[in-house]
C-alpha cells in the first residue's frame, strides 16, 4: 500500500480546503451566534468520541477567551437517567460529525426542553436531525469523509467552535482564523520527524499523550486516533493529571507524546514535562512547542505557525499523519479498523 | 510479604470505620449545605487525581438526583490562563485529600473571587488551607492514610458528597447512606473472585475499565489505582465512550473490567457490553451488577448490597483489593509506587 493510497491520507490532505470552505461559510453567521450569546451566560457541550475532543477545545477556548463557564454534558443524565436539569441561561452546543447519532440529537432536544438555547455543529448538512433540532446550525463544509478515523471533520469542527467563540465575544483577533488553512497546508508538507516517531512506537504497547489548556484537546484526539487505528494503549492526559498518578506508567517501554502551541502560558510546563520524562529514561516525542519543546524531547514533529487559540487546528495534523503511517506499518488498514463503524450509535 | 502486611491492605480494611465516622460527623451539617444551596443553582467541582474521580461521582449524583447542572472545573483556567469567569450562582466544591494541594486551593480562591459560593471537602482537617479557604468545610474522618494509593480517603470523600447531595435536595433516602459502612465491611470479607482477576491481569499490559452513570466514577478510580500501583495501561472509559473508538483495543491481550450497581438504569447496558466483549474473544471481568452481570462475564467480583446512588462507596472495594494483590504479584510495593508522592503539587 503506497503512502498516498489510503482514504485517511487523502482526507488529511483535504483539510486546508475544508477549513477554508468552513471558515468562509460560518464567519458571516457570527451575528446569529451573538444573539444566542446575549440570551445566555454559560455553555454546555454535548458530544462523544472525536467530537467530544472538539468540545474540549471549545470549552477551553470559551472559558479562557470569552469568560463563560463551560461544561461537558453527561448524556446519560438525559438518555439513561431521564432527569431534567435547570438549564435556563445555558447555551447547549451539540457536536456530531454525521448529525445523526441518536444519543446526541436526543440530548440536545432534552437540553432545549430543560430551557437551554441550542446550537448544532455538524458535517451532516442543514437537513440532518441535529441541525434540525438546534436553534442555530453551524454546518461544517468538510465534504464526505470515508475513512473511519475522523480528520477533516474534526478540524472543521474546531473552526466552527472558533467562530462560536468569536460570536460569544472572545478577546481574539479573527484574522488569526483566516491564517489557519495556509498554516495547515504548510504543516502537511513539512510535518517534521514523523518517521522517527513511527519507528519509536512500532514495537510499543502503550503511549501517554499529554498537553495542557487549549492543547489538551489535541492530546485527547491524538490518543483517540492511536487507539482507534493502531490499537495502541494511548492515554490522553492533561499535564496536571499525568502528574497525579499515571506518571508511574511512563518508562522505557512507554514513551510520552507531548503537544503544545508555540506560544501561550502552557508551553513552559510542557517543556519541563518533556525534560522530566527524558531524565526518567523514557522517550518524549513532541508536537509543536517551537524550538524549546523540540530541544527538550527525543524526536520532534512540527506545529503550525499560529497563535495558541487557533493552534489546535494545526497541532492535530502530525498526530493524524503519525496514526496513518503507524497503522500501515503495523499492517492495519487505517481506513477501516476493527470494531468500528463510521456512525456510532449508543443509547 | 504477607497479604496483611501492606499499609494499603490495612487502610482498605479501615474503610467501614472511616465511613461510619465521616457520615456521623457530616450528616448533622446538612442545614449548612442547604443554606449554600439556596443561594446557588449550579455546581462546579475542582479536583485532581483520585479526588477528581470522587468529583465525577458527585457530578452524576447531583445531576441525576438533585437536578442541578454540574461541571468539572479546568483548574488551568484559574492558575495558568488566569482568566476570570462569571460564577454568580455557582457552588464551587473543591476536593483534596490533603487539603494542601496548592493548585486546588488557588482554584477555589479564584472561584470565590469570581462570585461562587464555596465548599471544601478534605481529610486535612479544619485547619488545612482548603478548609480555611472555603465558606463551608466538609472534613472527612478517615484518619491518617500512609499508602500512596488513596483508599479510605476516597470512599469518605464519596460519603461527604452524598451528604452534599442530600443537602442540595436530592430525591434519595438518607437511610441508604447509613447502611454503607456495614455493606462495605461485608464486601471486604467476601469480595468474590479477586484471585481469578489477578491471574488474568498478571501477564497483561493493559485493561479497559468501564462503567456508566454513577458507576463511571468507579471505573475511572479503578483504572487510576491499576495505573498508579500496577503500572498497567488501564483506561477508564464510560460505556458510551468505549463504543466510540476505543472498543478496538479490547482483544485477547486486553481484557475489560466492567462495573455496575445491582440496580439502576445503567445495569442492562453494562450486561450487554460484557456479552459483546466475551463474544469478541476477550475476557470481561465484572464488579457488582448482581447475578446478571456476573453471568455475562468471565470472572466475577462482588458488589455491595446497596442502592445505585450509594453503591460507588462499595463498588470500588474489589478494585482496591485487586490493585493491592496484583501489585504484590508483580513485585511492586503498593504502598510506594515509583514516581509518586502522597501530596502532588502541580502548577
Amino acid at each position: 500500500m503506497s503512502p498516498q493510497m489510503t482514504k485517511m491520507r487523502s482526507e488529511i490532505a483535504e483539510q486546508p480546503e475544508a477549513l477554508r470552505a468552513t471558515i468562509d461559510s460560518l464567519l458571516p453567521r457570527i451575528d446569529e451566534v451573538r444573539a444566542l450569546g446575549e440570551r445566555t451566560r454559560q455553555l454546555l457541550f454535548v458530544a462523544r468520541g472525536t467530537s467530544d475532543n472538539a468540545a474540549v477545545y471549545g470549552r477551553y477556548l470559551v472559558e479562557s477567551h470569552a469568560g463563560r463557564l463551560s461544561a461537558l454534558a453527561a448524556p446519560s443524565i438525559a438518555t439513561t437517567y431521564r432527569r431534567k436539569l435547570d438549564l435556563e441561561g445555558v447555551l447547549a452546543v451539540a457536536i456530531s460529525q454525521s448529525g445523526r447519532t441518536e444519543e446526541i440529537v436526543e440530548t440536545l432536544a432534552w437540553a432545549k426542553d430543560c430551557g437551554a438555547a441550542t446550537v448544532g455543529v455538524t458535517n451532516g448538512g442543514p437537513d440532518s436531525p441535529l441541525a434540525q433540532a438546534a436553534d442555530l446550525a453551524l454546518c461544517t463544509v468538510a465534504g464526505t469523509e470515508e475513512a473511519v478515523p475522523a480528520t477533516k471533520t474534526y478540524t472543521t469542527q474546531l473552526a466552527a467552535l472558533a467562530v462560536l467563540a468569536i460570536g460569544l465575544g472572545a478577546d481574539v483577533d479573527r484574522a488569526d482564523l483566516l491564517r489557519v488553512p495556509e498554516a495547515v497546508e504548510k504543516l502537511i508538507a513539512e510535518p517534521g520527524d514523523v518517521d522517527a516517531v513511527v519507528d519509536g512506537l512500532a514495537d510499543k504497547h502503550g503511549v501517554v499523550v499529554s498537553g495542557r489548556g487549549l492543547a489538551f484537546s489535541t492530546a485527547l484526539e491524538t490518543a483517540l486516533k492511536l487507539k482507534e487505528a493502531c490499537y495502541l494503549h494511548a492515554m490522553g492526559l492533561s499535564y496536571a493529571d499525568l502528574l497525579h498518578g499515571p506518571i508511574a506508567v511512563v518508562d522505557h517501554a512507554t514513551p510520552a507524546l507531548l503537544v503544545a502551541a508555540e506560544s501561550g502560558p502552557t508551553l513552559q510546563g510542557t517543556v519541563a514535562l518533556a525534560e522530566r520524562v527524558v531524565s526518567a529514561g523514557a522517550a518524549a516525542y513532541t508536537i509543536g512547542g517551537g524550538r524549546a519543546l523540540a530541544a527538550a524531547g527525543t524526536a520532534a514533529m512540527n506545529g503550525p505557525d499560529l497563535p495558541e487559540w487557533v493552534a489546535p487546528m494545526g497541532l492535530i495534523v502530525p498526530g493524524q499523519l503519525l496514526t496513518e503511517a503507524l497503522a500501515r506499518r503495523l499492517g492495519i488498514d487505517p481506513d477501516a479498523p476493527r470494531g468500528l463503524n463510521k456512525v456510532t450509535q449508543t443509547d
